[in-house]
């Protein structure tokens, strides 16, 4: 059998402004532990802001989500505007607010919120052509703009997140930590990892469903 | 049984100006999954460079470690100097290019280097209360200044690398990707992770093997 073929699109490095470290490290380390092939992309751009992660203020300074997001692939990395439908089985997105802030601006927009275009026309891309996208922690907050109205996703148990993603069209679904919902008709799965004050071995378990379902969805 | 209390020294975030965020994260699971209680640290002064994970080259800016490291923590994170023998079980220190050129300057020095005096005073000081150190990646270039004369130690099968090592009084062993070195005498542990081009999975299984060795010598 061939081994399936993921992009997995990344917001940056550090969960205030970025990409989630762990949920990113153990979303790769499940597709490795699965042989998939993976390509990680992210967007050629300013972040929204660089967070100090010790502080939690807001540093004056500039980063870009692309150069930023090398650090957790290693360098193996593209920008998005490369990233073509026809190479790959599936998507996966970790979490982090840099998902929320860099991928969309729901963190700022809430329900009215709108995804970076080169990002909104491979996942929407993805899912016109059956195939799967995994959305893990705040990005399913993109469920809808990606599956489409009627879409079930978790955020966790957050009433207050989960009322403004169902405003956009989502159907949130409660989710413990260590567990993942599986859309079948929306081809969506999401699971809630640092949604909940988790430990590292929980954000494991789910992400690791998470791409179990993604990869027999593919 | 009580829980192990164990520090880790963090060495920035991104392996190429700083720690090397999938060795980390390996070792923040592998501890968790072992019930261990974790606090991680790391020193508060400028990284020794800036590197571009995209391009490679240089940047002019300036980081500092503890706040780059803060986004592998999540934010909890301490200034090594607050780290305290009599608080913790066991010691270990991920790799990456930062535990080379900011917790200590082998990648500039080779033979001739020196530990930042914080991080040696701390891991001196855990060894000689007869603590377990793990290290991994590049970091087993302090087991010599750590372990003292005689101890031994791995970083894969670079010949070179260890020779400068040896140089300094460590003994190398050779040691595949998956596995680990114990020199239960000096209490060092050390797996070589990504000193290989390593599949994630595989560093994943030496890191959980030396975790396992140092929590069965605390």
């Amino acid at each position: 059998m061939n081994p399936k073929k993921v992009a997995v699109i990344l917001s940056g490095c550090g969960f205030k402004d970025g990409g989630e470290i762990y949920e990113a490290t153990l979303t790769l380390l499940a597709l490795d532990e699965a042989d998939a092939v993976v390509q990680c992309f992210a967007p050629d751009m300013p972040q929204m802001h660089v967070v100090n992660h010790l502080t939690g203020e807001e540093m004056p300074e500039s980063r870009n989500v692309l150069v930023e997001a090398a650090r957790l692939a290693r360098g193996y990395i593209k920008p998005v505007t490369e990233a073509r439908v026809a190479d790959f089985d599936a998507l996966i997105i970790p979490g982090g607010f840099g998902a929320a802030k860099n991928l969309c601006n729901f963190a700022v927009k809430g329900s009215d919120m709108t995804v970076q275009p080169d990002v909104l026309s491979f996942a929407k891309g993805m899912n016109a052509a059956g195939k799967p996208v995994g959305l893990v922690c705040i990005a399913p907050a993109m469920a809808p703009a990606i599956g489409g109205v009627g879409t079930q996703y978790t955020i966790g148990n957050d009433a207050g997140t989960a009322a403004a993603i169902n405003v956009m069209g989502g159907k949130h679904v409660d989710c413990a930590v260590d567990e993942c919902v599986v859309d079948r008709e929306h081809k969506i799965v999401t699971t809630p990892a640092y949604m909940y004050p988790a430990r590292i071995r929980e954000a494991r378990a789910g992400i690791k469903k998470l791409v179990a379902a993604v990869l027999d969805l593919a």
